[in-house]
């Protein structure tokens, strides 16, 4: 198919195409004549992904072009692949210095629960940085939540949220399967569903604030 | 304090203080001299909010500042103010239209649920998008996530999961405070724990990978 109707097949401007041509976040096609390439339904596959990572999971260009190159690399292990990804979704949205006290403390917590996680796993620094940022909202009062105690009681109920929701989504990865055709689903599986999972998050809470009076 | 100290403060540059100061995000100080200004406790916090907001919840500038107005208007209900912020996170990363049958498959498994959630509720169609985008992916031979059994399915176990958390979030809201009292933390909390579970949900996703043989 020609750049027009792989443009109408993906819904995503002919423009738009053009540049993830030109910033290699979308491989070049065959090329049928002076100024024409001819496209074929990899590259709707890859349009579709790189549209879901972009517009949907907020990634950069830059990180989405990490992602793309991983998924391509044969020989990087799944595992690996989705180590790139987990990278670009921490780094979705800068996150402003995290203070050592909720770096330590984020560390204590992922100890205690006795969850193996690399030292340089990114969403220790995303977690510093939510609690950094928590801590210098309250209220001059209230106690800081860049302590063991204050984040282990903060974080409790989500990690408790996610942890049999990860390990489901781990043990789903089919085993029998090779690499290349299980990764672009991981890959789409770990940055959508993140989406997915907070949207239900602000779902339910609207149901449960219908069920509680207003505060005056 | 004058504005290089409120940048110190915060560790905000002057330059994105001020660029804050003309769009609105923060309200101006209170003039001193020419080209003066004195700013307070108050300016701090909410250029904390900001900051948080913008780099950590990813809000767009927009978003962030109708957030701000609605936690400003005193006469603006707790529970409308975090209407507001809803919109602002199912807003943040533009979502390509769903098609009406994914849309449809998230009306039935909210409905089946027996969440009470408003029909124009923003996180129905950042779902929806989600479930077109996963369809999109999936292999020709694959069924599509856009029917109720397949949406049911997908996303039961993330609604369970959220589910007790969001009604102990908003069972934590006091309800003997006045609404200017908790109105910034309930604010701050929603938009910096759904980047928390996220990071949560991807840090319990290593360790469970950790404890598994890599597909070949």
């Amino acid at each position: 198919m020609r750049l027009s109707e792989l443009s109408r097949a993906v819904g995503v401007p002919p423009a738009t195409v053009k540049w993830y041509l030109r910033v290699g976040l979308l491989p070049k096609g065959t090329p049928t004549a002076a100024n024409q390439a001819h496209y074929d339904v990899r590259h709707v596959r890859r349009l579709r992904l790189v549209r879901a990572l972009i517009e949907i999971g907020r990634l950069s260009v830059d990180a989405s072009r990490r992602v793309c190159d991983a998924i391509d690399d044969a020989d990087l292990p799944l595992h690996d692949v989705l180590g790139v990804v987990h990278r670009a979704l921490a780094d979705a949205g800068a996150h402003p210095g995290a203070t050592p006290e909720a770096s330590a403390a984020v560390d204590t917590f992922l100890d205690r629960r006795g969850w193996q996680v690399r030292p340089d796993a990114p969403a220790r620094a995303e977690l510093a940085a939510v609690l950094t940022a928590l801590t210098g909202l309250r209220d001059s009062g209230a106690p800081p939540v860049d302590t063991a105690d204050a984040v282990a009681h903060l974080l409790t109920p989500y990690a408790e949220a996610v942890q049999p929701l990860a390990a489901a989504e781990v043990a789903g990865v089919p085993t029998d399967l090779a690499r290349d055709e299980v990764v672009e689903q991981v890959v789409a599986g770990t940055v959508l569903m993140e989406r997915a999972l907070g949207a239900l998050r602000r779902l339910a809470q609207e149901h449960h604030w219908a069920g509680r009076r207003e505060p005056d």
